[in-house]
Parts: structure tokens; sequence; C-alpha cells
């Protein structure tokens, strides 16, 4: 599975967990609400810096997004 | 300490302990050796596509990198 498709369902679903919508987490994180779409839709390769903030936002390992 | 240091110094050790020089590392990860150079110099923000290939040509986890 392309890493794109599987990191973006890692964050959606570890973002529901935490019950805020996807533009509140996009808020969170610091970045545009429509480039987190793009991130959980699978069609966005954020760089190493992006996924930091999103495990941090997320209370996860970095590692964990690319399960 | 800035991610691209930290995951640039994970990058380094690893790859020394495959015994690959810079250059065939970058070839092995198929990336150019100046980009591979300033990924391990922290001054690279690779995307999560990139990390995979690396951590698949080092036979860890991505996570791992991000530690």
């Amino acid at each position: 599975m392309d890493i794109r498709v599987r990191f973006g369902r890692n964050v959606r679903a570890l973002r529901a967990e935490t019950g805020l919508s996807q533009d509140e987490f996009a808020d969170k994180v610091g970045v545009h609400r429509t480039y987190m779409s793009g991130i959980e839709r699978g069609v966005r390769a954020p760089t190493i810096i992006v996924v930091e903030k999103i495990a941090k936002a997320l209370g996860v390992s970095a590692g964990k997004l690319f399960d």
C-alpha cells in the first residue's frame, strides 16, 4: 500500500480517537485544513517536520504513523 | 533537537553499520547523493515517501529514524 495512503489512514484513525474535527486538528498541528485533508486522503506526502508535529498533536510516536 | 538533525544522525549511524558509503547508500535508496548528504547533515526534510525508502534500505522501521 502506498505510504501516503497508509499514513493518512493512521492519522485519520488516531485523530478520530481524539474527538477533534479535521479542522480543529489542522489548527492544533499548525497546517492548513486543506493540507490536512490531503494528508488524511493519502494524496499528500508530508515532510518529517510535519510528521513530528502530527505525532506530538496525537500524543503518539512518529513510528506509529508509519505502521 | 531539530527533527532534521535527529533524523540525519539516525540515518548516518544506521548507514555506517551497513558499511555502505554515502554515495552507495544514496544509489540504494534512489536519491541523489547531494540530497542524501543534506539529509545526513540535518539540513533536508525528506517526505514520508523518502523516509520509507530509507527505512527499507536500512532494514529498520521508519519509526527508528525518528528516535
